[in-house]
């Protein structure tokens, strides 16, 4: 089946973003994206120091733009040329829902397996042809941003001064592994997903609700749901903000797009690049790095970054307090945002 | 449809074991089980003080044959009469799966919901009218084991003079009322589940497997998984520990059955005695308490289980370590029975 409309995946969700082509992408499983296109956002002005922000699963530039980028801010545009950009599969750059024209052929079931290193490639690609971009200042990105992130610092220690990986591992675990696949599971349960191959994500809306109450479980922390911390969001109990947040959230997007980010996410791992050595591949990094867990992570817990952060040289540690736990990345609570900023801040004051 | 057989509910997996018939019980939530029996396995001398141990989610009573009971350990059949009795949908006590003769209007999806107070009004029948016990020096029990013993010390305060209530909680929470949910997902949305109407749990094997891979998010942490604890039992990844482990365990099982208790699980709450006053519940227990939370269970954890035994007048906290987690309960490793035994032993030994 071709691609599919999807009306969630647009300018009227995510705010204004550039479409660039950077051309034929062969990807390191052995698959090709004919004609790859990534969405970014950018915010202050090119020829000013770069940073490149990047994206979590199931998220895109607009979180950044709502939460993380402003004048005053560390992330800001009267200082830097920042530069967002969406990741394959995200529905915005190239996806199994949206592929059509040269990529006509991989749409939908037809898409190939895309790692964390590929998309960095077509990052890199794209920073160097379409705006020039040889350095950055900072690569910050938080779960498979921060991935991306440490995935950009072991491949390109040049090009990369500062990296903050905030709530995301360098080397993805078993246990993440198997909280993805339960994701995966959800979605490919459904008989509706059909292989792949329904006509509109609604087909699949049974499954996609049952993939959102497992981020329920795993996204926020036990502490979140005991403390009702969702009353503060205007939510009068759990049923409500599941029914009025978490499941409308997900059931909007593509479940094959999804699953492309769900696979590439379970196989995130510096570690390819030396043989499976991952402090080895983590002793290639030169950026200065602050590794920022979030503190009630449940699959990105405190003490696995701790180890990455351990191989890291001259790295520090800066724990983000919130009881939201992974989920935190939303920056709903008021006191998350300035606790990154304060880091983020430090890091990009440090001489490198 | 009628009941279903089962092999796997039967003395060649659970050992010896009583069926014993109580009769009518009428249920909390309006039901009737028309002819309740109770499975029980017993272990020492009628007459001796007695103890009572109680089951969780998808156990019987086997396990504490196993791995709990025994001579020198702190639940000595040489000293006491230790009644094991099987909680009401866990397939060898009266189940949707094998509800049959009189009961056999309320099988598979026709089982009324049954409650914790519901199990522990039938325990307190069978214990006195079947063995004369009208006192117990200890009851104990974990996860939903915990949640009967709870019920005991607070519905019955004459009647228990100890309790040792291990990774488990008086009052489930929101976050384990959607774990929870999660599990019954995978169950309810396997088309071979059909409503409950299946012909055989091997219908619904899909779904139970999601189940399984669950609880392999959930049911252990995320250490247990860093340190490949499950080489030890002689698995040499993850998948080989899911398929020859996690899923064969669940799989055998039958699905309504697992729904029953799933459903009783997630509302768990002594508070019901007290218009929702928890305090006011707790503070009604007069038992010696023991509250035995395991130091990395998930959804169990530590501090919702400091929260109670604080509102428990004369408890202490007996943390068990355990990088197992939840399903540490299982006993595998070889330093979680010596810290069960050293807590329970001391808690006999202290005068009531």
């Amino acid at each position: 089946m071709g691609p599919i409309t999807n009306p969630y995946y647009s300018p009227e969700f995510h705010g204004e973003y550039e479409v660039v082509g950077i051309g034929r992408l062969d990807l390191e499983d052995g698959g090709t994206i004919p004609d790859c296109h990534l969405a970014v956002a950018t915010f202050g002005t090119p020829g000013d120091p770069a940073i490149l922000v990047t994206t979590w699963y199931s998220g895109t530039h607009q979180i950044f733009r709502e939460q993380y980028i402003g004048e005053g801010r560390a992330l800001d545009p009267s200082r830097y040329f920042i530069v967002v950009i969406d990741q394959i599969g995200n529905g915005l750059s190239t996806s199994p829902h949206n592929a059509s024209g040269a990529n006509e052929g991989i749409a939908m079931s037809a898409f190939p397996k895309v790692r964390i290193g590929d998309d960095v490639v077509a990052q890199e690609r794209l920073l160097r042809e379409h705006f020039g971009i040889k350095a950055l200042e900072l690569v910050v990105g938080g779960s498979m941003g921060a991935q991306q992130t440490y995935e950009w610092a072991v491949r390109f220690p040049d090009k990369v001064k500062r990296a903050a990986p905030i709530a995301g591992t360098a080397q993805n675990t078993d246990h993440d592994f198997l909280f993805t696949r339960t994701l995966t599971d959800a979605i490919t349960s459904d008989p509706g997903f059909a292989g792949g191959e329904y006509a509109s994500n609604a087909e699949v809306a049974a499954g996609l609700e049952r993939h959102a109450r497992m981020w329920g479980v795993m996204g926020f922390s036990t502490e979140f749901w005991k403390q009702r911390v969702y009353t503060a969001l205007g939510f009068e109990d759990m049923d409500a903000f599941l029914a009025g947040f978490l499941q409308p959230y997900f059931t909007a997007m593509d479940p094959n797009d999804l699953l492309a980010m769900a696979w590439k996410w379970q196989r995130g791992d510096v570690a390819r690049h030396t043989g499976g050595d991952l402090a080895a591949a983590l002793g290639r990094i030169t950026a200065m790095t602050f590794v920022m867990p979030i503190s009630e992570d449940m699959f990105f817990p405190v003490r696995d970054c701790v180890a990455e952060q351990s191989l890291v040289k001259g790295s520090e540690l800066r724990v983000v307090d919130d009881v939201l736990g992974h989920l935190g990345l939303f920056a709903v609570n008021p006191e998350f945002m300035p606790q990154i900023d304060s880091h983020l801040r430090e890091l990009l004051e440090t001489p490198v």
